[in-house]
């Protein structure tokens, strides 16, 4: 098939491929082989979306149908295999580059799910879901408990991205500026979160003991 | 969508809302903040049904296409959040809830398998799967041993009346009070278990060397 | 309905079979009762199966539509809860016949995958999914980075023997001999690996502190 890149394709491909660098810095960090770190770095590029393709019944899924997006995440993996360091000091470069992933995904994963039909909050709970699905097995696999779980803004900035292109296509808004509009207060809170510190609050209940 | 109560709906509502409350008891105590708490109570109610559905290819499942089992959990959950010891001083009726909830699910899944021409064995399989899946999902997302591989006699209860289902569909007896009967055995053996204490047994080669 | 055992079946069976002896020794070390032992066994046996057909649209899956494998991978969890110390005695077969299971797994996996009209990059992953899926679920059921990401040459044999199946299908060349050739590759490679020890390297930037 041929490949036209597009803005909206380049920034999916980044978005692939630096999530893909999150999985396979997770993977060398806790001593996988070669091919472990390539297994996480997929799962951690592709399994949101493959879960949100699952979901609205539209299998095979696009990272199982177009092979550049497990190509990406593999080149991710192998990379940072090698030159680990190199991706560690990249942090902050990395940071933004989730950061545009996350507020891209939750857009678009919002946008297929309204296209296939789903009401408004199930589409930005599959938003979310295609946004944070691929961190959350990235650390399942590592019998970790998630990290978006128990950290600071992250997947709320996916929830805020994608309630704003659910309310623009109930006032049936032109999409594009709403996509973007979207995209910028997902990737603004995210961003605004690091630099501050922002957390969500523990309950206050939280207690150690046991089950 | 309009949306009329009947008794079968408000038992499924009340079996959501109690499984959503296990999730959010035991993402609270893993000190998960607010949005993890909501994930875990989500995730505790709904698994098992999307994973029945995804299986059986109804896709999208119910619990996607239909917010207010996403409303009620988020809802179960943000009270958990917040009044944590509330929920807790009132372990007796969120176990009997629990029970109710375990036997509706499996008695629900294994029919809805059963009308999608599944052989009785898988359709009894699906209705287990119905019922236990978000307990099980819930534990792996927070690190553990799903509780219902190592305790009581629990999923054993759901397989029980999801038997039951499949016996009275062979023999072609009307739905409604084997639905019934199904039901309430699987609360049943449940209640009975959590009073006598009743267990399955560990293997007696259970050895705790490493593999 | 009617079921014809053939040679390929034959050896499907014998990977469900062995598949499930692996899960149901694992549930058995960590102490699961009867039922999780049972859970465990079914898991490793079907998941990765389950996994390649959701992913392609062949819902329901083969492994729910057809009962004997689900009482198969019972019959290998009571029996190895009941005698475990006779299916540990008998490691040398068992890891025969994982190997057989992984080179079978893989190379149907990747031609089911083909005949869905999958490009060949994902073929070959989804018959490598099919493979490991249910082994790397035995390990997140219990808690654990999964072993076929941190050990042994291992997911890289079935990733060779569905790559062998992919360059005979662009070749055009006969189905049965290259199935052949693809599973005595795998179970070439996966032989080999155990007897003489070889590893895929950890990466050498592994490092033991936090994330």
């Amino acid at each position: 098939m041929l490949y036209v890149p597009t803005l909206l394709q380049a920034i999916d491909l980044i978005g692939t491929f630096v999530f893909a660098l999150s999985g396979a810095v997770a993977g060398v960090r806790r001593g996988l082989d070669l091919f472990g770190v390539l297994v996480v770095a997929l799962v951690a590029a592709v399994f949101g979306g493959i879960t949100r393709d699952i979901l609205i019944g539209a299998v095979p899924p696009d990272a199982i149908l177009h092979p550049h997006y497990i190509v990406l995440a593999a080149a991710a993996g192998l990379f940072t295999f090698h030159w680990y360091p190199l991706v560690a000091r990249f942090t902050y470069p990395v940071r933004l580059f989730d950061a545009a992933g996350l507020a891209l995904f939750a857009v678009t994963g919002t946008e297929k799910a309204l296209h296939h039909g789903l009401d408004g909050l199930s589409a930005a709970l599959l938003g979310v879901v295609t946004a944070i699905g691929g961190g959350v097995v990235r650390d399942v696999l590592l019998a970790e408990v998630p990290v978006v779980l128990r950290s600071d803004i992250y997947a709320v900035a996916a929830l805020a991205g994608a309630l704003v292109i659910v309310a623009g296509d109930r006032l049936a808004l032109p999409e594009a500026p709403i996509a973007l509009a979207g995209a910028a207060l997902c990737f603004g809170l995210r961003m605004l979160a690091l630099y501050r510190g922002w957390q969500l609050p523990a309950s206050r209940w939280h207690v150690k003991s046991g089950p």
